[in-house]
């Protein structure tokens, strides 16, 4: 169950209304990193975890301080929107451009659809979606996937960070920094623990027996492209660090197989099939083809 | 540019068609940590990387093997339908409900739609979508991202695994195993090696300063829900991952913030705003409403 | 903030596993009526109300309760997996159709993407999306939407009811279906009240002045199809609900104007657009089609 | 069937060209609540309904006018983009702040994909998705989401009508204002007159036997936020408006259940799951760890 | 404006219900080429259209039709789907495992959320996205696009043709096939037409002058795969279709250019960028690697 | 197999950084028509083909091709955002309203979420998603799609040639011109020769026995609409292109149905369904109602 105090963890009023960074701020509410994606995974990993004990009680834990946070967001956008211009097209072109520039940066929908309410949406107004979510039930990727989500989302606090200049908005974002910075520690401390614990280990998911993998490709390093550098790093020589094998480095692929013929359904499907006699005539054509250059 | 060789680094024949595997085996093609995913999401990495050298080579070096990860997978699944049956409800109720049965398993748009071929889809036929795709220019964050995603591909396909006894798909299945443990332990190789080159750190972005950040909760853990067996985990106390703080526990927030009180936009958007007796009205009620229990 | 307890509201225990049943629920937790919806539904329309007081405080103290909700349904669907057979596709067929038939009617990514675990999504597999959330700022419409959005809900959950009949799902369900009830019963509640505290008075928006609109054809119901009945209805006759108006029936439009003529944009984008001689050519040929029949 | 007659409603002509505001009325067009969704909400509740007469009859009348008020707006989009300034960066910046300005608050596609042409699409290009469409096959809800999508898109015009002074577009938005409150009433007093016909009455689906719910918590208000207003509201006593039940108003949940354990699926889904050891060493810890503060 | 007639084009009601079948026939109602797709994309072609007379009098014309197949299609439907069984799991399981089997290949929201309904959706549930609509505005364009849409929907009818033996569905979409062949008949003769009366010429967009182009590469046939057939093909050699060049072939690129140098961004954006002594020590390294084999 | 090569196929440097022009090249990145749809729409058709041969390896050879182009579309975007101002609202307004003026037309995810990098999304942001691809297994449908996809690219691109005039750009914009004017031709050739080697003709599908469509139907022109000049082409007399029959011209339809009635599910979905004396006073009130006017 969650319970809803109507207090914010930290204040989240601007200095003054800005409708072009309001429209900027909703990435870290409604965006594929923002924070209704990271409350909302941490709820499902918490409701689809197999064990007892901490690692419950830290997705919980986390889980309901990022809905607090997604509160926070849409509390700053609204009053961020407060004062925003209407936008008339006439108005702001002979009065003002420096109105119409800026009613050019803003998200439209907040004033027609929300009223200059916050939305659940992205910077580019992209409805939040649920494929944003990870929750596999095997906690060392998931945890993978969390600091990730941690990363990307504290990376652009910090570009939003530099985006304005309001003293009031700054605030909340330095306090989403620290928490992000926390976050990214504990989600990587966690990972650890895992380990430690001997819950899971490298490479996920460490309960499938890896003998039955093709282990004669588990550590090379193969080389699609054609920029020689990556031989250099770590992952070209050495040991792995799953403990587990030996890297080494090639050119290209090391195995290779003939492409397989092509399929012949069912001919009530309405594909289309070859009739023997094309099969020739285009056998025939190919071979021609072959001597051309 | 890329080039293409009719050639698959490894065999995808199965030993006989199966048209619901052929449904399942499409997660890992066309879902969100499908082979599509990885080999768009280090092409778009490689594409906006600014740094020259070993970095960037790795991840055209990798991107490439990737689509041809989605061809293989692309021509076992076109092979796995190729006897699909078409699925006349009738007959197949008549005369045999395993027929039935299997039939209701299968991705009727494989039929309808592609005439037994492979679809950019999940398991679910959601189309692929770009919105699974990370490439934020810091490498720290992303190659967190990339482990996760080759972590929940390797988590995904040994799912499949089980889920088959074909053993020409199995041998597929564990090529595609053993390259995602080459790539898990590859990311995080990478991670290691941008510490060591000095380019990153913790927390992600490093070269924003730490010190703009709220710094009184950096490294606080904040219990959000009831359960107290968190304070037992690594993130509870003493020094952080990355080296700048120590960690602490506490139950629930440790700042707090008046809500803001409603916002007040431009009457002309038709919000339902208060109007002055209105206000006094229902302040009255609510004061009375706070001595009811 | 929120805040999140260790417990259910109500009971949420199948006596058995059910994994066809699962996938079927997730649509009351992921769907476009479902529970997420509801929570994050009241959320923004509380943070974005320009009213302090009840109708502030009924939309935070519902909406924490919502998320409860969507717990519940999450750790029901967890445990409806719990035993969800792997569905190989041979085993299934050879020992026994009964389980190839109930893996026909799975969720298959329930097991390949979420290892057995809830997923936020419909019945069919598709994402939340945003796009079902409705907050405009406008109470009067909003809680209409709300109103709609409970009465799906409980429908739903109605039809649920009696596609199964393990006595633990549906006690859960006979504990949605109650509150639903209560919630229907509140949001028109709450539409009535609204008028009574001279908030808001149809039509919606009641503070648009309307004289501003075309007000010849306000109350005009206007039959563009060809059955009669409609002419019997309490909108085709009689004053109307909003007391401002007199309904009149027509058969067809009562206003009408010329189609206007075909737009001349820049021809730098490359438009299909006639040459003089063209439309002369044309007019006359279209002259000579008009004595066609 | 369908007759198209190539007349409009209403004269859809601007006075002058506005590709910003163009962009703005796409959302009554394409929109969560534009046109387009009541045109084919309207139509699948006609097909799927299960009476005859005068409710189908208002389905098949209205939707159809539904479907010319796309034509109208798709129409005036095509003329209010005729003049669109193809929108060189360099010239506008150098020649006209002004010219940038405006095209910056374009839609791009509508020049690179439409060449200046109305989208299917909502004010911020997002595609219309048949998400945003209702139609259960209970008329007592689909009305209320009908009287919804009215009082939404009523009042995103109403905002449109003050973010324009063109007389033209003013003259098409007070027609679909009068529409809108036409259609507001009638969806009202459809709801009325099923009550009447003892077609359907409230809670919604009335067929569903009331006494297989949870009665008990029927008409109990929960507040699961800490603000006391809600108590004022005619939601938290009194009889209900479905007249079954008394209203009564609560803190937080009348009921509660202890949160199931942790579910154990197939291991071959390669979750993380405990082994004896660490459940153990885990539950000591936990121990440990409730001593904390 | 749209006129409804309460009348089907052709008769559309099965012989018996079949919920399968009707799930695999929304296909052609609410998928990528379904009914709905080409009734908008032809209505939306028409209200752009810069052309008066007999092109836009055809996109008119056989618009309106569509609307009726989307009725016919969805109709067919609600019939199909009326004796659906509600699926309990254990009834189906224990009593006939033909109507578990059965149920596994139906639309679950079918039921739970339109009652046995038609729904804007395709045959795996994905609602019907407006992204599936063309209309550029470029009449060449955008008639190859509509037969295109006429020949996807022609096969998928076929394909489904031959998944049903019910004698009612079948007359129906017998119906359908035909329409379907006049449609590509059509669109392809509307092409000729256009040619004919001067209006547009290969390669569109005609009007566009095509000494701007690259003309070195414009009829030249480049090889990136290792097949050679298809230098048989009548696009690498002889005269092409337009008229204007002669096609050659040629094994890859003719034209090449080295790669641009990473990008530097503004710092602020926090990407991941080289420090000159990590640049002169990953060059150090790179060169090193160069020797390696 | 994809090999790639740090080389592109054509220069893509700009002349100078140009964020907002940036945001329109996204387009044809990744939007309906952009190069992404058609790499993967050509490796979906190859890997699905039927056919050995020239029709394969003409896949193969071009998708791999089209990669290529996304890459420098990628490149070539990356530089074009290289200095894009960070976009501070106070800065830009106070100082130089014509920054605020570019601002507001940037994709300001370019900056947020992407660090100064390419997207796989549209010039709206949209995500790319695979709902934009067709492979059939028809070649003769798929080929007419990929000639529209072609037209629709060059019509994208011709008309962003005149949104810029930075000799770079229009450079790389004239080389993708010219490729586009060769696919054109190609595909439109290679629907010719699979006429000429008598794998298919029209109608599509051609190995569907026409005589099982309803022949009365197949070749007349129904005219939905009022306008009669479509009278007058080619589509309404004379023989039809697939030369199957003559072409005739119809004021609405030749054909028609009465509308079944409506259907009636099981009541445990709780529809809203007609009681008998409901019934009977409905048929009553609408006897009346004929007599209306």
């Amino acid at each position: 169950m969650f319970f809803h105090r109507q207090e914010l963890q930290h204040q989240a009023t601007p200095d003054r209304p800005d409708a072009v960074f309001a429209r900027k701020l909703q990435e870290v509410l409604g965006g594929q990193y923002g924070e209704i994606t990271v409350a909302m995974q941490y709820g499902f990993q918490a409701w689809n975890v197999h064990l007892p004990g901490k690692y419950r009680d830290l997705l919980y834990g986390i889980g309901a301080e990022e809905f607090g946070h997604v509160e926070m967001l849409a509390t700053m956008i609204a009053q961020l929107l407060e004062k925003a211009p209407l936008g008339v097209t006439e108005d702001a072109v002979q009065s003002d451009p420096t109105v119409a520039a800026i009613v050019g940066g803003t998200d439209v929908q907040h004033a027609i659809v929300a009223g200059a309410g916050a939305r659940p949406v992205d910077s580019n107004g992209n409805p939040w979606t649920a494929g944003y979510v990870t929750a596999s039930g095997n906690l060392m990727a998931d945890f993978h996937s969390n600091a990730n989500a941690e990363m990307q989302g504290r990376l652009q606090v910090a570009r939003l960070y530099n985006m304005t200049d309001d003293a009031g908005v700054r605030d909340l974002l330095a306090f989403l920094l620290a928490r992000d910075t926390m976050h990214q520690n504990q989600w990587l401390a966690a990972i650890e623990e895992l380990k430690e614990d001997g819950l899971e280990q490298l490479p996920v998911p460490s309960n499938f027996p890896q003998a039955q993998e093709a282990t004669e490709v588990s550590y090379q390093y193969l080389n699609f492209s054609d920029g020689a550098a990556a031989a250099d790093g770590r992952w070209a020589s050495g040991t792995s660090l799953d403990g587990n094998g030996e890297h080494s480095y090639h050119e290209g692929p090391t195995t290779s197989a003939p492409m397989p013929p092509p399929t012949h359904p069912d001919p009530r499907l309405y594909g289309t099939t070859p009739t023997p006699n094309v099969v020739e005539k285009m056998a025939g054509k190919a071979k021609d083809a072959l001597n051309l250059d």
